[in-house]
């Protein structure tokens, strides 16, 4: 009846996760950073002049991109390896039309990100997907099996969500090389993994063609407002991205101003991610003592599986009523759970005394 | 050889005007306003509090949506009328994978912007393309035409580029009555039309459930940097962008706040216009006793073709030795022409004199 394609018609669009706009709400439920962002991008963006509104920005994020570059020049990365983008949904969008023929499928290994398969949906491409092993690790036959099925594009986030388990980068070194398509790792959440753990995916661009880190500047930089993000990949993989099908301008004036800012003050967000990580133990541990089970997480959110004979969506909807805000999935295996960001120590607190009530 | 799809390797992208750093170069290439933003923009961008950048944003950009609607009002727009996108191209592109099954036909006028075969190319939608009349304005049989040839949406920018031309609403009723599938009426330069025409397409929304205006900050609002524009249709025609199509966060929380200021505080805005509207009479009548033969415009350039015996292409390549850009397109018609943004007093003085030097 319409004017939109029919798939459109038909699909359901993506439901962000709520965003009230009370300061009074605690939010546990979108992984935002609970730290504030460095007092360095606010200065960056204050500097930001009219004229640099007034005129176009630099198309491709090219003082970005350098500086991004030399993040990750440790693996021999350089300005062709990296493209900006207005927030990683706008990666992940990207990837799919740049890779994938409509009709072609899209992997995904669940429980994943409910977006892939909306961006999917409206490309007009199957999602072929497997599950994940018990402890949401990899299947080890992940690509021949993503490979049979004709798989283009493949989804793999890690630290994965909802669960913050870490696949190994011994591990998706070996799912790329046995992998047929492109192979897009989803580092949303990389920051908050612990460092002792020497886990760096960048090598693997330089080892593989085929992969494409998405890395974001919402989480770890605490600029979820912002919409920033990039991938990291092989030239051959990131160019078509960068001149052919990215929006002509993509990122504006004031992200990037900010977004550089950002990465050349790594120092003050690194800390704002220890601070998460100690949180995460702590948080872990008196979710336990209440009777969750709780998955090890290397991320900025945990998985908890509510006690016994309790239910999660109830539970998640008792919580917002004392004003804490988790996030419930209706999914397979994880609908006995909530997923709850690593807030700030007193926000923390709050959530675990209100739990106690709730509990008891 | 690559991973990229077949179509995307073969296709060329697209090649955005010069953006030189340097602030001796008088950029009158890219069409931007030469007068700065409103102060109260700035002040709005200063307001921005880390807090807000910390979390995510609005996802549909409900506060500027308002305001758009507002400002849009006496034609009874409200909220569900407006898409929040991230610049005009986002919308361009939107549209596309909202209305075009791949494999169906994208319809233009000729000359048009060189943007839209980019993103056709890119879904896999052939263009179907007509001749504009000799003065530019659109053939009375446009409808029909594109209707025969099965398109599906149909772009017509007004006022035209790159002559400036101006299509009157009630011819772009006509077609919207008579042609089967979404107009999308780019109206990125619709501020510099003279107000004395009384020209305004909005009332179209209302009419015709298949008109898509766009509007853009970029040039009426002296914010190119800022990559904000929106969408005005019907609620059935704008739905499936906002709710399904869209990024889930397409426009950032500095970028909105900025959007809103700019939208709220259009006076100072409309009083660049009229500068503009000004110093296009000046420039024409100046480019006329050189010998140009220019182009009514309604837009804030003029479509200038060179004196007889002069070379367009290398015309512009002597004034880029002076110090001045101006765009020139290598295609049918407009070959013998230049694109000359209207510029401040000062910097279109720097043009005609750079002129009479070249020309005797």
């Amino acid at each position: 009846m319409g004017y939109e394609r029919a798939r459109i018609a038909a699909m359901q669009g993506y439901v962000p996760g709520k965003q009230p706009t009370s300061p009074d709400v605690i939010k546990l439920n979108t992984n935002e950073n609970p730290y504030p962002p460095s007092p360095a991008v606010m200065h960056a963006i204050h500097a930001v002049l009219p004229e640099a509104l007034r005129k176009y920005p630099s198309p491709a994020a090219d003082g970005f991109r350098a500086v991004a570059a030399k993040v990750h020049d440790a693996h021999g990365l350089a300005l062709d390896n990296v493209v900006a983008v207005n927030g990683g949904d706008e990666l992940l969008r990207m990837a799919i039309a740049t890779f994938v023929e409509p009709g072609q499928r899209i992997g995904t290994v669940e429980p994943s990100y409910s977006l892939y398969p909306v961006l999917a949906e409206a490309h007009g491409s199957p999602v072929f997907s497997i599950d994940a092993q018990d402890d949401f690790s990899l299947p080890g036959d992940t690509a021949e099996r993503m490979n049979a099925a004709g798989v283009k594009l493949l989804f793999i986030v890690c630290p994965h969500a909802p669960s913050g388990q870490l696949t190994k980068v011994a591990e998706l070194s070996r799912v790329a090389s046995a992998f047929k398509g492109v192979v897009l790792v989803d580092e949303a959440y990389i920051d908050f993994v612990d460092p002792a753990l020497g886990h760096d995916a960048t090598e693997l661009v330089k080892k593989h063609d085929n992969v494409l880190l998405l890395r974001t500047l919402s989480k770890g930089y605490s600029l979820a407002g912002l919409r920033f993000g990039y991938g990291l990949g092989a030239e051959s993989l990131i160019a078509p991205m960068l001149w052919k099908t990215r929006d002509s301008y993509n990122v504006d004036a004031l992200a990037q101003a900010a977004a550089t800012a950002a990465l050349e003050n790594r120092a003050y967000a690194q800390a704002s991610w220890e601070r998460v990580r100690s949180e995460r133990v702590r948080l872990r541990d008196a979710l336990a003592a209440l009777g969750f089970r709780v998955h090890p997480s290397q991320s900025n959110f945990v998985l908890a599986h509510v006690p016994a004979r309790k239910n999660a969506r109830a539970l998640r909807d008792q919580l917002e009523q004392h004003g804490l805000l988790v996030r419930y999935f209706d999914a397979p295996r994880i609908d006995d759970a909530l997923r709850i960001t690593v807030g700030t120590e007193a926000q923390n607190d709050r959530l675990v005394a209100a739990l106690q009530t709730l509990l008891t």
